[in-house]
């Protein structure tokens, strides 16, 4: 990258951990969970975070935010669960930031919701280095997308706490290979957490929903100490 | 974004338009055909291009530059197919630019070359401003992805020549919807090229390769004009 890029980007780094914090705090304030999304496009952001929406609702107080360029199509989309949800389109913009989160977010009573998930754009590489002051990192990677892509992403699956394999339904006619997409997660980080799951046939998706749990208890934890 | 990155990055692409020029006119004088191919990660950048070696290189004389945050996977990988390979890793950089390719491309001898092919880093935002000299710009979307990809992403498909939909052999399993894909292209550009292909089944390979030989010839024409 030319230097004076990289000078103004690290001043732009520096700000937006600067808003992280605030957002950090204020979300502990409000003692809600948030859980942000982050994967190539089309690996399956939306149809994962629609589907826990839908099962989410009847019972929990969720919410959502999602990042596109243009279009506001995953809203609508996810509107359809009855939770709140918001879009973000960041024109060219390649990531969202914090600044873009804590706007959005502005006017919802975070303290009346159990769960925030944020939706980044489809990219691996630009929103690694842009904390969201999310406390739960979701990394997808679709079984359709080859097994490497942790290797030649490694920043964005090394920031992450959680890898979720998606699409298995398509597993054996993408000849997806387990073992090879272990071994390449492990590469870019040893102790990262790897669940499976298909939307389409529910396969994993109980081990999602005891991991959002697990997560939010663990902040409920966290905050209480 | 912030004003401050807008600004520079303005300055950044001036700089990249300029070395694009310069790559553009060596090209030229050569009479290389240059075809860059940019996708999300994982839409078969590098199985098309390996198939593409491999069929060309008992006839044709072909070079490959290929890029990659980390690994020279793709570049070992393309080398089985006997033409030289050479890959560009970008470490956290989210795009080839133009610079990169001519550092790249260094000491081959252009003008023993009848195809160049450029494979971008995985990535359906950041590359689409970067000329790269190129004479084609692809831009791949595989079945799985979803159909709207376009719509979201729409400068990468505004500024392609030709789109390439790949993993046709999944449609059906994906539940792929051609009418769909299609609105969405031509929303992002009227008159986008469209091609369909199957790497795995061979489906429309053929169409690719006409495709090919029609960019080569139209280079010649218009060098000889």
């Amino acid at each position: 990258m030319p230097p004076r890029i990289v000078e103004v980007r690290q001043a732009v780094l520096k700000k937006n951990d600067l808003v992280a914090r605030r957002l950090r705090r204020a979300f502990a304030d409000a003692g809600v969970c948030v859980v942000s999304l982050v994967s190539s496009p089309g690996a399956g952001k939306t149809a994962l975070l629609g589907e826990t929406l839908r099962r989410l609702t009847p019972t929990r107080r969720v919410a959502a935010l999602v990042g596109d360029l243009a279009t506001d199509h995953d809203a609508v989309r996810l509107r359809a669960s009855g939770a709140p949800v918001r879009q973000i389109t960041t024109g060219t913009v390649c990531h969202l930031d914090a600044e873009m989160v804590e706007r959005a977010a502005a006017g919802w009573d975070l303290g009346s919701l159990e769960f925030l998930f944020i939706e980044n754009v489809g990219n691996l590489v630009c929103p690694s280095s842009y904390d969201l002051g999310e406390d739960l990192r979701v990394v997808l990677l679709s079984v359709t997308e080859g097994e490497d892509k942790p290797e030649k992403y490694p920043t964005i699956f090394a920031t992450s706490d959680l890898a979720v394999i998606t699409k298995m339904d398509l597993a054996a006619a993408a000849g997806y290979d387990d073992a090879l997409a272990r071994r390449s997660l492990a590469d870019a980080r040893p102790d990262l957490e790897v669940l499976r799951v298909s939307v389409r046939s529910g396969l994993g998706m109980a081990d999602w929903f005891d991991r959002l749990n697990a997560a939010r208890a663990e902040k409920r934890a966290r905050i209480e100490v």
